[in-house]
């Protein structure tokens, strides 16, 4: 697992431990990777190797493999702000990256077979305006208006071309926003998503840098972990060539997040959302779609909420121990 | 120009000696480069500097910018076969050359602003079954079915980005298949809807791969160097951020060519075709678009013919000094 040191990382790695299982096989051996050190999960009965570098450096991504792990998650990434205010990074991280990692796994293909299933995050920000007005269907194309975006549609025509060659078995997920994020701000221009339902409810102020008409699909934590799982399973029949999609989501408003965390929380907790327009996420974000049908994905199984008073109440019984704070 | 000995590469070269001018304004001096020696085009006024490269090389890109051009047009590239049966070779010049060069223009544009417009020539082998039945419009995704089209469409992407970001002034045109294409038979696997027209019209026998109900887009290498032309006057604003576009062609079924050839050059020479099925071309071209409706390319003033026929006599002309071997 790459990225495993992020937030969805660390979820995983912790549903995994949990489980035991993965497409109906024991969890004997993690090797998570990310450029922070990642953790050792606790309780964990199999092996673990953790190693804290830059995978497109020299050498890494061919390191990374030393166990032939039958499943990898590739997450790690840099945000889309940061590929946006990062140039070089973005590119050398996302880009280079994904495409060390995919090489690393070509060449151990030709030398023993090695072929694992290859989970690649993608994201909805390879997607770009103009939108379909009811929704971007499946085979919308790939018009990235972000850098982030870029990056994400170029690795998946790498997985894409490395799963039609036989080197590896590849499925890439389009995550819509992934909201509640627990912990503090990163730096992802759709932070600000999270960060108005958050931090009113640790009883902190969150600002609000886009206007509240705003429409966006969002999904939890919890249901992101739940995409990755069930892509592991899924087989090359189903996927067929087009290899990656569009996971589903919940869409609203940011008015609409706004009074779920009402209902939820009250009014005294919502009043902790101030406005604070920001030009550069108001431009970042008016690029990005705002409902993904996904169609694909249902039928394919993958699960997402339904509302978005269900994305609070998951992030309050995952993150605040079931208890809303006074 | 890079791909400067290429065969568009020569003609394209040709034509801006002979027309002295681009954009209105003229042509003083050319840099033209390929892995093989570009010849110094005969009768030309201005300064020209030719290098033999590789374009994914150290530095290489950086030195072919010396003189800052004005218009870039980027040619360069492994045909389809070969980047399909040496895949090391296709993303090495494919992909990591074009971003070499984009780079290159980026890092001087940080120094001194230089931003020329940037002609990439793409291809239709970006798209991928299954297809429309009434055509491709210019909306439909990019699902490559080869690692040429994948290289392809991956280009289109950092281009479109480096557009949006202000380094250069992009613009991708898709070509359709070129034919006919004068010369011998290069690596591509679309070689054989050329060599099914020349090799009989210069009396010797041609070898065709697929079935004869095989249809296909064409156009010919006189209307490809206008394409090329016409892209490097388009405007920003008429470009938008979708900076590649599928370019116009004929339409037409193997049959339909024989047809032609038959028409023009009589049944002696369209005899010369035999039936030779080859499984790796029948899978390629299997994966390949058949008709390009290009409402956009036409729009905006690009021009291909408008029959075979067309095609078969602007051969004859350019190639064959206008008459038909006995």
């Amino acid at each position: 697992m790459t990225g495993a040191a992020g937030m969805i990382g660390r979820k995983l790695t912790a549903r995994l431990v949990k489980d035991g299982k993965l497409n109906g096989e024991s969890v004997d051996a993690l090797t998570l990777t990310d450029v922070v050190a990642p953790e050792k999960p606790a309780g964990f009965k199999g092996t673990v190797a953790t190693k804290t570098a830059d995978l497109a450096g020299p050498g890494i991504a061919k390191e990374l493999l030393e166990k032939r792990p039958d499943v990898i998650f590739h997450l790690a990434g840099v945000v889309s702000g940061e590929a946006e205010t990062d140039f070089d990074k973005g590119y050398h991280v996302n880009l280079d990256g994904t495409r060390a990692l995919l090489e690393a796994v070509r060449r151990q293909h030709q030398v023993d077979g090695y072929k694992p299933k290859f989970v690649f995050t993608s994201s909805i920000a390879v997607y770009g305006t103009p939108f379909p007005d009811d929704g971007i269907p499946d085979d919308f194309h790939l018009t990235p208006l972000t850098s982030y975006g870029t990056q994400k549609a170029m690795s998946e025509l790498l997985l894409a071309d490395y799963t039609r060659r036989g080197f590896l078995d590849g499925v890439g997920i389009r995550l819509p926003t992934i909201c509640v994020r627990p912990g503090k701000p990163n730096k992802a221009a759709s932070g600000f998503f999270s960060g108005i339902i958050r931090e009113p409810l640790a009883g902190i102020e969150a600002v609000l840098p886009v206007a509240d008409t705003v429409r966006h699909t969002h999904a939890s934590p919890r249901a992101a972990v739940g995409f990755l799982i069930h892509a592991a399973g899924l087989t090359r029949e189903q996927l067929g060539p087009r290899v990656s999609l569009a996971m589903p989501g919940v869409c609203c408003t940011v008015a609409e997040q706004i009074d779920s965390l009402k209902r939820i929380a009250g009014d005294k907790v919502a009043a902790r959302i101030k406005r604070g327009p920001d030009p550069l996420v108001v431009r970042i974000v008016a690029g990005w779609s705002e409902r993904i049908n996904a169609e694909r994905a249902k039928k394919l199984g993958f699960k997402a909420e339904t509302s978005f008073d269900e994305i609070v109440k998951a992030h309050i019984e995952d993150e605040l121990g079931g208890k809303i704070p006074a």
